[in-house]
């Protein structure tokens, strides 16, 4: 018999990503999706992508999630740690939502204000010791979905001492997806498409995890957001020490893992060969004139940035194979 | 040992979309892929949302497909008799070029010009009695794209005599994909995005098959192309006979297919919603005031309008479970 | 000294387009923007792309549209006739909304509910006779959108008596900025692209005033909502009579527009050619086999569909150039 | 009487936006505009929004560019020189090329290869002493897309002393427009829509010339394709010095130029707010944590970026009012 999954929060864009991935995993039963507002539609009244899916949203609360082996919360920031607290330390937990991401209480009431919930262990299975940690977990932090595209690009070049953790600059454009399923005007497909803007110039949240993920001290970010659905490219460039080669970093760090790719020299990232998928691609370079390195880092927001990296976590937290329901491919075009 | 599966004229849109479905087919074994240019090269250069699939495209001729069990045919038109020749009956052949779709010569020079080159099985599962000629052949000819969008819809209404065969308007936009994988300057993006246009109006190939398929007698098709990369979405219109209830009719037809799906009574269809998937989202409705018939239908051209179809014929073929490797749901936002 | 111009309602799309035209008109001053909840703002803080114009939004009272000479009203439906009391008959209006539009009390109710404000001249110029009823007229209504592109399609074919007034198909799509600027989550971004989908099919608001302006008696119409900002294609069939030419049709009926083009044989329009200017593209062909008129039709719907008609309206009224302030080209790619 | 205008290079986008400027110019009259390959044929076949222009290719000789009293070179990098020179001095020139940005031969040499043809006037008006020097000129050159975008937000700060022109780093997205209307598959729609790619990583061409106008010495640079047709954003980040304030810089900079627009503070630019324009939108902030100051700027590509600037150029150079002929406001959405 399977493992018996719910997911709260699913009817935003990476819980309707999830359902998805979870409705086509060979080990995980989905029993219930809950939605505060929509309790009592079908999943299809969100998510007309999942029509064949026999599944009803529920409330969110403990009744909902009664018998779940494996809960996903997929709730808005900040809402993770009430919902967490019903349910009993048997039953693992990933959370979607950046509530216990952060090691720092300081850092947390920074960039989201109000009392800080707690930390779990980061569930970026390709950093170093991360897999061993999050298989003895039963509580689990998904990172941030520009935080998994830049600590990848980023965390082996300061780790093997390439890349200068005092000078790294990072400008990431994100799918409209990564802002959620607000109904905003400024996320209007009539103001997104032809459009591109930066937001959260220098201040967005996320820093803070990549700061702590990887070591690096100084680090500037710029978000932008571009008219696509999904996919997060992210130019990381710093200063380069010590003559060290960022691909040959890159490629040792990630030579054994399946979704992390380091392209063939000269070949640089596209987002969209990672749409759909759990992949992460990589391309480095030395810019000599300036004396920097350039990493690119491409995947799909709410793949390996989210629900992906999601069901990555569970599959170890339940000692499956790690790409179980998963996919390494993209779809494209 | 799973059945060995070569492709041929694996560079395009729709070679691509087939190898990324058989890479993760649980019965289908990739041993080939030609590209007539690109032989020699890695599939990832055409196709870097497969990074991670180790295979090299070799050129396109018996050599390369020698020892598959099975052998898609993803040429150009006029392309696939030529290799079709060469491979032993024993080997089983779907075609996702037009060149065998017609069982009239004469229709077939009129849009397609040169000689036919015959009649294979009509590769749409759906129709009535399909399944059993495709399970008994051992070559199939996949639909066109618009095609398979139009006779799911219409087919059902005629034979229920609920549409009037004399009097279909059809208005169809496809994506881009669609088009192929063509350098050809009307096809960049700076020429795409932001535009739509129509192609080819009353003039367009697939209205010969969408005939034979469906018994429509008198069918005007408009064929549009939308800034997207996958998707169609056809409007058929026709005159309502013996007051009849295009939903039912639908319904009747549908009711056992697992990727046919008649949507809630007032949900229409979404192409995003059948993207990377083998689904065709169909809703319809009666127009009082003119008397007419509006079915709506939408699915992926390169899922259930190529590669998708394509693999569900090969299963049939192979009496495998129907929906082995493929999809029920799209990949949205 | 120029014609003092106010815009009520000017914060939307139409508005803000609307403002763009007046800010360059040779004879048209801008004296006052009207918004319901942004007074006090400035206007850019909803139309960034007019940065550099020095206006701020009023609230939408007699007050701020007093000392007008002209007052264009871009309000949601059914707020027109309430400011239009207001305004003495020597100011002249044009009403962008549907309130003024239809002759009918029935058809008003039928389509948009409540009580008939009345009617208005209808303000489509390149309607037999519509100039010199639009030159005397202190009061006019713009057409819909829609109801612009398919108009300038058929009108001139059911006069020629080429196309049946009897049996009239439209399928028609137009890009989201027609669907206003609301916060809605069917119109985010993350929804629109790559998406096409129908909506209120056979049941369109705008199916009233175009059989009111071209005689048709029967018409299907399904509106369609394109992935791109600007633009209607509208695809009209109609049974052939009389073995008409329906390019000499068109030809004869706006030889002399300024704006109406009527493309060389064989060239389709595209609406990216329109986008920003108020032109219509048109061209026609006859689908022997099927013996129906194929006629497609392309505008920008806040151009000639909306803000670019709304102006040369007001030119007629007031005597000037009717190009005056109004761009014959497109701005594209 | 008018100044007498020729385009030689006119099918490609630049050419086809400068021929739309010029047809609505009070000034300039429109007499030739030449493309090799489409001699003979109708403007509109490469630029079907120009409908309603009476005027057809020539092809790119003297006699077709002899009469005119200002040409401007649209053609490939490498072409103009040899059209130039067959030019009369008396005859005024704006290159939208690169032949004649670069003061240093070695530079050109080392970004394009080949000969160095010579340096002309660098035709930004917006930089000191610009404005006089292009007065004075009879051969101006355009400065490249990218380049303008950067320039006009890094130049005022390190002249100001408030960024370290030692330690640059951009990282700018095109739309596809400023690829060029070259027929190659990375460029279709299917391959662009959806996605986001770096491109000449490190290495592009434009870096020369910004570093010559700038002071630059350090800079490095990482160019996107985006998915959108016109349009770019470019972030520039430099260390901060002297704890000076790149908003004031900017605008002391740019108070009375009526083309660039230091934002409020607090609003970012979005590109579609510039489209059709000959408009820069900025905004800076400082990156406390980093010490680095931020600057993002936005153009349209073939606007400001190309032919926008062109028309600018050719304003000065013949003494009339500098925004004859432009706009500067956006069509957008």
């Amino acid at each position: 018999m399977g493992v018996r999954v719910a997911v709260a929060g699913a009817s935003g864009y990476a819980g309707g990503e999830l359902l998805r991935l979870l409705a086509g995993h060979p080990e995980f039963e989905l029993i219930a999706a809950t939605a505060h507002s929509q309790a009592g539609q079908h999943v299809t009244s969100a998510h007309p992508q999942l029509t064949g899916l026999d599944l009803t949203f529920s409330s969110t609360d403990a009744a909902a999630l009664n018998g779940a082996d494996l809960v996903f919360l997929a709730l808005p920031h900040g809402q993770s740690a009430a919902v967490a607290a019903q349910l009993p330390q048997t039953v693992k937990v990933v959370d979607l939502g950046a509530d216990f991401r952060l090691e720092s209480a300081e850092q947390w009431t920074r960039y989201y204000g109000g009392g800080h919930a707690g930390t779990w262990t980061y569930g970026l299975p390709e950093l170093p010791g991360a897999r061993a940690a999050i298989a003895a977990s039963s509580r689990v932090a998904n990172t941030g979905c520009y935080a998994a595209t830049i600590i990848l690009a980023l965390a082996p070049l300061i780790a093997a001492g390439v890349a200068d953790p005092q000078d790294v600059v990072v400008v990431a454009a994100s799918g409209t997806s990564g802002a959620g399923r607000n109904a905003k005007v400024h996320l209007l497909g009539s103001e997104i498409m032809g459009d591109l803007s930066p937001y959260k110039v220098g201040a967005h949240q996320h820093v803070a995890e990549i700061k702590q993920a990887t070591g690096a001290a100084s680090l500037s970010m710029t978000p932008i957001l571009a008219p696509m659905p999904r996919g997060i490219l992210a130019t990381v460039t710093a200063k380069r020490l010590n003559g060290g080669d960022p691909r040959e970093a890159l490629q040792a760090a990630y030579a054994d893992e399946p979704f992390i790719h380091v392209l063939p020299e000269g070949v640089w990232p596209h987002t969209a060969a990672t749409s759909g998928s759990n992949s992460c691609h990589l391309q480095a370079t030395v810019d000599v004139d300036s004396g920097r390195i350039i990493v690119v880092s491409a995947l799909d927001n709410l793949g390996k940035g989210a629900a992906g990296q999601a069901a990555q976590n569970a599959n170890i937290m339940f000692g499956l194979p790690e790409t179980a329901g998963l996919s390494v491919f993209g779809v494209a075009p």
